[in-house]
């Protein structure tokens, strides 16, 4: 681990933010940034969250995912308690630094709570499918993967589930 | 387009939310969902934006991206005014249901307001390489991408930058 902690350097003007190379993310009111994680070799989105700068500067440092749990309000290491932990193989910033998107490798290859590799395992009907799939305008979500990778109970235990309603 | 408008159903339960059929999207305290594009082909990120209920529905409805700009406080049909209108292949929703994945072909080859392809034309570096790059805890982004797909003044013309200090 670095003797500096890494520091962001300030928004000046929007073409240094866009166009420039300094690491100046933006984080929102509430001091967050949306993390946006993939599966380095699939491509496949894995789940969405946030990082407070806390989180940022450790998943820099350590090059392991680190995010800020809304539910929970505290910093979380992925995998500290499933052991799933992310490795980031590329971490890269948008055009106006308030996004950050990390390319992982997953140790154990799940990274949903529910016990599904990725959080996204639901597809919705668009288009010519919703129209031909709609009753009274409502519609049933398809399962694109039915098989957990893990038992949650098994690994989380009785740790309340993150979901609110 | 339909003639019975979408309707979204209401978050019952943890068990409904996360292993159910029904569409219950949460939407934040702002009306907002967050959601995630991908290339349908490359697995590239685009961009992430956000919806309100309405670019939820007419998104599911037309199989086009809509959008909601924050900075603008208003609807947007991605492709409006540059022509780079978002295809819709797959929308997939997760497992708490507050973030939709949309898998896109984009028409004209370009998502990003600066003219790249994709918003994340940026790598941040990390672990080892943060160590060894960094001086006095500052980074320099490392460009992935230089060539800018289109010249966003020939396409935006005098329309205000989105991107917020």
């Amino acid at each position: 681990m670095s003797s500096q902690p890494i520091i962001f350097q300030q928004r000046l003007s929007v073409e240094q933010v866009e166009e420039g190379t300094a690491l100046a993310p933006k984080f929102d009111d509430r001091g967050l940034i949306t993390a946006v994680t993939t599966d380095a070799e699939s491509g496949e989105l894995l789940m969405q969250g946030y990082m407070n700068a806390e989180a940022l500067r450790l998943t820099i440092e350590t090059g392991e995912t680190h995010y800020y749990s809304r539910s929970r309000q505290m910093l979380w290491h992925k995998g500290a308690t499933s052991g799933l932990v992310q490795r980031v193989v590329e971490l890269m910033i948008d055009d106006d630094q308030d996004c950050i998107w990390l390319k992982v490798a997953v140790v154990g290859g799940a990274s949903c709570h529910v016990g599904y590799r990725s959080c996204f395992y639901r597809r919705v009907p668009i288009g010519e499918a919703y129209e031909s799939k709609q009753r009274n305008g409502q519609v049933e979500l398809e399962f694109t993967d039915t098989e957990k990778v893990f038992d949650p109970k098994g690994v989380y235990g009785d740790a309340p589930n993150p979901t609110i309603l």
